[in-house]
């Protein structure tokens, strides 16, 4: 069991800057997130593209500002479960917490902070009948191993980034590769599109654009992949695996059974320490809602400020914070 | 007459970055600080020590954070009326505002707001009979024009770098300068303390040290400074000025006048909008009170995006904000 003060849901940039707002109060915190790595929306949706407002920064990429929060939250030594998602919050005897997450860790904590933005990312499905009858038998959302695929005829739908490259890299392994995608233009990488395309006329790998997948055969176990084409006509693509490959769509989650007060999908918290209806468990970051409420980066940045001047309370209930200014106390790393 | 959709009175950190967020729904603005440069509190009191709790700066000095600040804002062209207070604040018939300044200068703006921090800074007078009857007519607590001393018999009083500056630069033009300071060591950079320990071991400048100023001599013009050494002796330095400079400490000032609802030095806002009692008027950074507030540079970010968003209502009545991030639309400058 992971033991701390405070466990933080989500490693988005609101989650990694409470680690530094909570460290400055001497507090220690673990952070949990389903992503395998941190940065939220950032590094999952834009990680190249340039943000401009944020304060002191005319232009900073997600990727960066990511970097900067992590280098600015070393001193704090926070611990991170990476790819697991909380499912549970239990409250115990002892005014503790226990965090279980999709893997069966366990982690106990005084405080909870939930950063949890949109939520848990989750492949984009695409609408096609019984889908979910072959999953884990021939339908998969994501490549973890390529090996796996060996001697496979393997059908990719998609037409963004990770389609283009996992075609390239099964197309090296899988006894067949078939890239099915609706448009004719890639919104992927015009590089990795053209080097698709050559392969395509070397014979290396079919190419169907124009035309998008329409049901799946076989019994139990995946055997075709059923596809229409927009001139009219339609086949049937012999397959072992299916990968439809849309990105990632942001779905709340397990957070929405916790018991919180919500709006929607958003928790309600009051604005003088973004808490939540349940006392110890904070909401901050795009994941809350107050009155006035703008799902902007800065607006979670103050709020995990005022969250963990509250929270001290919690994790040092006889002491008195005296704590005022960095620029005076420094920051007394662990 | 100036004329401007929002008028900020203040140019610290936060009224500069509310620049920001109002040039990004194109609303202008003029700023007013009573200072002759722009930073606020970073500037003026802390230019170059470490700040460690910007978000995504690890560590950056007060000096160039305000730095980037004025390069974030320069796509919206703010302009400025620096080295004047804002007196006065009257609202006209036509739901404008005319703002009057100490110098006269009048700026007519739809919306006000207010983010004047700890307020203006003044010098910080030492306890002294009588000292303001002689302002004017020896005493000043600043050096503008080092040349009006040239020939004059000077008492300088302080142990900072201010002090210490002045003493080095008034040794070449007065007549004499004597420095009184309590301590005997120097607050202010070892460098020029030493510097003026050498003029002192040459005679090109008197130095007291251990010893403080107790009172005024002159009829209506000042002729002579009272001096208490802590030894126990004390006595009269012939003077035609006496320049305490003890460094600037905030006053809350003419804001406090203008009819706003104030919790002791700050004026309470709500925290939807952070605007005040007055519709139209708004007030952000460390001059404003809420429940949880605290004086933090990153939450007056955080209140300066929620007041822009509230503003753009009464500078643009027909639109609707059709913004959202920075990243997708870009910043659209002036
Ligand atoms: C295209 C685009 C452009 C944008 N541009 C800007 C911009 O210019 N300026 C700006 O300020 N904002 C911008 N935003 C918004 C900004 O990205 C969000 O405000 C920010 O990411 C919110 O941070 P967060 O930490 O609250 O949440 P997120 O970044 O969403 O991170 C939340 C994390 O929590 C994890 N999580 C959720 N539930 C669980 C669970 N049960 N267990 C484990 N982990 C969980 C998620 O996997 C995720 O990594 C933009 C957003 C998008 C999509
Ligand atoms: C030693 C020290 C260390 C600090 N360290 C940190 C830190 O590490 N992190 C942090 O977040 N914060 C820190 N702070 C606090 C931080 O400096 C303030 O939160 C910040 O400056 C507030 O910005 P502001 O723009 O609201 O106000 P200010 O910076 O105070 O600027 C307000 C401006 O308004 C002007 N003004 C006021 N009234 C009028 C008027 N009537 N007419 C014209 N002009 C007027 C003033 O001249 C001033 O320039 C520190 C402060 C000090 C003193």
């Amino acid at each position: 069991m992971i033991s701390s003060d405070i466990c933080i849901i989500g490693a988005g940039p609101v989650g990694l800057f409470a680690v530094f707002e909570t460290g400055l109060l001497k507090m220690r915190c673990h952070v949990v997130d389903v992503l395998p790595q941190v940065g939220g929306q950032l590094t999952e949706i834009y990680p190249g593209k340039p943000i401009y407002d944020i304060p002191g920064y005319p232009k900073i990429t997600g990727e960066e500002l990511v970097g900067q929060l992590m280098t600015q939250i070393a001193p704090f030594k926070p611990s991170f479960t990476l790819g697991e998602r909380v499912e549970q919050v239990s409250r115990q005897r002892d005014e503790t917490f226990l965090l279980t997450t999709s893997a069966g860790t366990v982690i106990s904590a005084r405080v909870v902070v939930i950063a949890g933005g949109l939520g848990c990312f989750e492949p984009r499905k695409p609408v096609i009948p019984d889908l979910n009858l072959y999953e884990g038998n021939g339908v998969a959302y994501s490549v973890r191993d390529p090996e796996v695929f060996r001697g496979h005829k393997v059908v990719i739908a998609g037409g963004g980034d990770s389609a283009l490259d996992w075609t390239l890299v099964l197309a090296g392994i899988a006894d067949k590769v078939t890239l099915v995608h609706r448009g004719n233009t890639f919104r992927g990488a015009p590089d990795t599109a053209s080097r698709v395309q050559e392969l395509a006329n070397a014979g290396k790998l079919d190419l169907i654009i124009r035309a998008h997948t329409t049901h799946l055969t076989g019994k139990g176990k995946l055997n075709g992949v059923g596809v229409s084409l927009h001139g009219g006509d339609s086949l049937i693509i012999p397959a072992d695996d299916f990968i439809p490959l849309f990105g990632l769509t942001p779905r709340l989650g397990p957070i929405a059974e916790w018991g919180l007060n919500m709006d929607k999908d958003a928790i309600n918290v009051n604005t003088i320490d973004y808490s939540t209806s349940e006392e110890r468990i904070y909401a901050i970051g795009d994941i809350n809602h107050y009155p006035g409420k703008l799902k902007l980066i800065l607006c979670g940045f103050h709020e995990a400020a005022l969250m963990a001047r509250s929270a001290f309370r919690f994790v040092y209930p006889d002491q008195r914070i005296n704590f005022k200014y960095t620029t005076v106390y420094g920051i007394n790393a662990f």
